[in-house]
């Protein structure tokens, strides 16, 4: 079965996946920071039992125990998206990860059940939808800690409501280019919304990939704030192809030129950091979308932003600790391998 | 005909050309500077009709006075070290150039003759012998102006003696990067040859390509000169080979990803400057001649090397005084041409 990455969704030039989190918990469970080893441990089977019965039709959930995992597998969990960093700090608890990657269900992350789904490309929906069907099926068996007035209650303030988080990951060269970040991040935090760089540490975001996510989830519903996200989303979609537009405008072989120069090193490169490879993938994109670059496919480029990271990297060959340098040697033969294709 | 520099000769790794260039003035006329325009024309012609003469086989003598050329078809001469900067600032001059460019005989430079000949890698017996060849052949028709003891008479000191100027072409990368040159060009001043950049300004050798030639041209045969210059080059010739393998040694992960970065820029590249290209060329010819980058003809490397300058891509398709920047995109055009083959 192909991952999710594998595939590009709707206006998938620009937008590399959309996500759906829903924070549950439930009523016959204390809240995990007044839980004992023992009740998590129940708490884990009890998920588990229940999930088995899932039916998502081919798709199937593997079921990771995140203490049996060695530090790199942990690491590539959350270097992939598929686990948070604070799930896999807390131990003790189970992750149910669907054959294609797509939804992932923490068992005693901050709250008793985070149920989250990726989805590629610009389908806020499709998410949401995946989601639910999930969180429907779950509270079949748990009822959850409820209440008629404030919604559903969460170990932390932030996610007290609908519980949800929606995030769209977005690729923004030209805006970024353009250094109209500042002003549009400005814009959306009024909004109730964040922009963060999706790689990267601090306020650096390598590749141009951000993430665009909602902030409230009181006094709203599940559809509403989605509905938020979405517009929001449309208009920097918007903004980014304009930005596109006016850099082909002003200089059309410098970005030809920029594009080109990336595609080459990467089909050629013998060795190469995260960092600079999201730079120049985030090249390569930009020239794909737009047509400058025909024969690359969008899912080798998402495929790549998925499975280059270092611990990724590590285990995908079960060498255990290697050197950052034996990494960059993979990581380049991972990227020709691809491009090849 | 194929030019020279299509070809690759001994130590074509290494040594891109060996060059000997003969100073001749002729007894029956006055040294340049006390010549009037008449004169030197009437030089010019008879040098001419004598050379018409000359047998090359299926080589061909070109005449060009360089009068009729625009400024871009005589700055292309200098650039292709087919004609010297003082030769074509002169004017009032005939070139004879030979269809493969590998001799050119300037009248009326600073001296009355300048024969020169370009050879493709170590070859100096080569260049030295078809020099002699026309110089013979010229003095069967002229007296030189000669003195028993000093030897050939010239205009400037400097080449009194044997008026003869070795020089050899060499891409020392490896020395360059182990910072080598700074001694190497100390050691070989103190034996009467000189080392310095062939492409870029000032000190700076762009591509790491150095002319080593001799100075001495008094109380010594030219036969001694040139041996002189081969015992020089040999040496440095080992020592970058030296370099070479301890650079692989050191990291040759490193290397090769210089090498094979530089050849996939190369391959896609869409605008360079010269400066620029003769960096990256660097890089290739050091992977070819080491055997790490397969399948590229160093006569691809020679070419571009030749061809690649400002006024010699404005004349190819001759539009006079474009701008830097369309030359950048004919000269990517013309790189990705030549590394398509």
């Amino acid at each position: 079965m192909n991952k999710w990455y594998d595939a590009t969704g709707k206006n998938g030039g620009i937008i590399i996946s959309s996500r759906v989190r829903l924070a549950r918990n439930l009523n016959a469970y204390r809240f995990l920071d007044r839980m004992d080893a023992e009740q998590q441990q129940e708490l884990n089977r009890a998920v588990t039992d229940k999930l088995m019965e899932l039916n998502l039709g081919e798709n199937k959930l593997e079921f990771i125990w995140t203490d049996q995992l060695t530090d790199d597998q942990k690491k590539s969990l959350v270097e992939r998206h598929l686990a948070s960093p604070d799930f896999i700090r807390r131990g003790n608890n189970v992750l149910a990860l669907s054959e294609d990657n797509s939804i992932s269900i923490m068992v005693n992350e901050e709250d008793h059940l985070r149920i989250q789904v990726i989805v590629p490309g610009f389908d806020l929906e499709k998410a949401y939808e995946t989601a639910n069907q999930c969180d429907d099926f779950l509270n079949e068996g748990f009822e959850y800690a409820f209440d008629e007035h404030l919604g559903y209650l969460t170990t932390c303030m932030t996610n007290l409501g609908t519980g949800l988080r929606a995030s769209v990951m977005m690729h923004l060269p030209a805006l970024e280019a353009a250094g109209a970040l500042g002003s549009i991040i400005n814009t959306v935090s009024k909004l109730g919304l964040t922009i963060r760089g999706t790689f990267g540490e601090g306020s650096n975001a390598y590749g141009a990939v951000y993430q665009i996510s909602n902030q409230i989830t009181l006094g709203i519903s599940e559809e509403q704030a989605i509905e938020n996200l979405k517009n929001v989303v449309n208009q920097i979609l918007y903004s980014e192809n304009e930005a596109r537009k006016s850099l082909q405008a002003r200089n059309s072989l410098a970005l030809e030129d920029r594009v080109y120069r990336s595609y080459g090193i990467l089909k050629y490169v013998r060795s190469i950091t995260a960092e600079e490879l999201y730079k120049l993938l985030s090249d390569v994109r930009m020239g794909v979308s737009m047509g400058i670059l025909p024969g690359v496919q969008l899912e080798t480029l998402n495929h790549l932003l998925a499975n280059c990271g270092e611990s990724t990297l590590r285990i995908s060959e079960s060498e255990e600790g290697e050197a950052p340098l034996v990494c960059s040697r993979r990581r380049a033969e991972l990227v020709r391998a691809a491009l090849e294709k």
